[in-house]
């Protein structure tokens, strides 16, 4: 990877950002479409994210934005227009700007994390599913798995209001799946997902409960860094398949790359 | 070159920015010391320098900046101490963060362009000194040039109060240097500086007359894109020596990693 003056500029926006593996995958996926672009990873602060967008926006090689943790709500509420998940969940992870200068934020965490369970031989479509967290990244996870035809989804999250409203808004869209918020045992699912950034920083709590967990149950991570988290360790140690954060990011490359490129 | 969410960032503030010819210099030296670092060219106009560099500086994992046309004054001025060279002009090519978060201006082109005179055989000591221009780039190649004790010092440019500006502050600092300004002829130079961005653009008007060029003179280069711009075509024509824009990188590179590194 060769950076000149004419190379487009994709910052990886994050806070704290050494966990983040996206950068590799997706500048390697650029160079091997031939496409001229460096995605940098910039640690930006919550405090500091609009005034980082307002300025990213205006230079002038700047082909798109990629948003993770902790600022996927927040930039979405940055963008001038938001598509498809991103809007109805008013979250994003990638922001492209247009020919006319505007923001437009779409969300592909969902898609990327559905495509990866397939990837790996774990069909989401009719299997009950419970989901820890309701936040950026969990919101477009649970709205691709509803768009999946999961059987039942059960959100549960340490801010329970924040559950129901996510559940309330998957409930106008998806009537026909079974959405439920609360506390859940973890034995009476076939997909277990942590959607929240726990697992990340040592000393964190586990999501759930591990000796709930029953063998042959999937139990998948968002978390990227460690690659096997205390979870999926956890998880593994009691017969249960394990799906790797990293797996959401594989898959979505190709998407996030067709947005910005 | 691999980047990952421990890489530091290192920005190249240009306008416009497809002809920098730095990034992949200073990325190949970052990469031979094993320096986890990569700099990308980032287009920002001068009316949004300042929020840009306002944002930037609180970046968590920037490691500087580097400054070139047309911000190199404009820069010094948003740095809230400037050291050497950049101290006396109120110019600077590159910026650190130090660790209490204040931003430290430095300026090298000088030093990097009389590094590249003297490493292609053509010693600025005791000859007779033609530089076009008194912005940003000129001021430090003149500095350097006084600092590397030149016969004589002419300085002519478009805007004649700027380049007697620019002689006040050297004929201070440099008392037995003769440094002169207005109008001059090429011909009584053993060596003509363009310190100008004139050559970058199609249809620019040559830094000074080709015919006033006699053979055997160095006819010296700021611009670095084209390679060979008009003014070198001319002089190479006429029978002079020509020295490139690039060199003035390549000889910097090593003083630039060292600052932000």
């Amino acid at each position: 990877m060769t950076i000149t003056g004419a190379t487009r500029f994709v910052p990886l926006l994050a806070h704290p950002c050494r966990h983040v593996r996206t950068p590799p995958v997706f500048n390697a996926e650029c160079a091997r479409r031939g496409l001229d672009i460096a995605m940098v990873p910039l640690d930006v602060t919550p405090e500091m994210l609009p005034a980082t967008v307002e300025a990213l926006r205006h230079i002038g090689n700047l082909a798109g934005m990629v948003i993770t943790i902790p600022h996927k709500n927040s930039a979405a509420a940055l963008c001038d227009r938001l598509t498809g998940a991103a809007r109805l969940l008013g979250v994003c992870n990638v922001v492209r700007r247009e020919a006319d200068g505007i923001l437009t934020g779409a969300m592909f965490d969902g898609e990327g994390f559905v495509a990866g369970l397939r990837d790996r031989g774990h069909e989401p479509t009719g299997r009950r599913v419970l989901l820890v967290g309701a936040g950026g990244a969990a919101s477009g996870l649970a709205h691709a798995l509803a768009s999946a035809g999961v059987a039942k989804l059960f959100i549960t999250n340490r801010s329970p209001d924040k559950a129901e409203q996510l559940a309330e808004q998957l409930r106008a869209a998806f009537p026909q799946i079974e959405i439920r918020t609360g506390k859940a045992d973890p034995k009476d699912f076939d997909l277990v997902i942590n959607g929240t950034s726990l697992g990340m920083h040592e000393g964190d709590a586990l999501p759930v409960d591990p000796d709930r967990l029953t063998p042959g149950t999937v139990v998948a991570e968002v978390v990227m860094q460690p690659d096997v988290t205390p979870l999926l360790a956890a998880a593994e140690a009691r017969g249960c398949h394990i799906h790797k954060g990293i797996h959401m990011i594989e898959q979505q490359i190709r998407l996030l790359v067709d947005f910005v490129a």
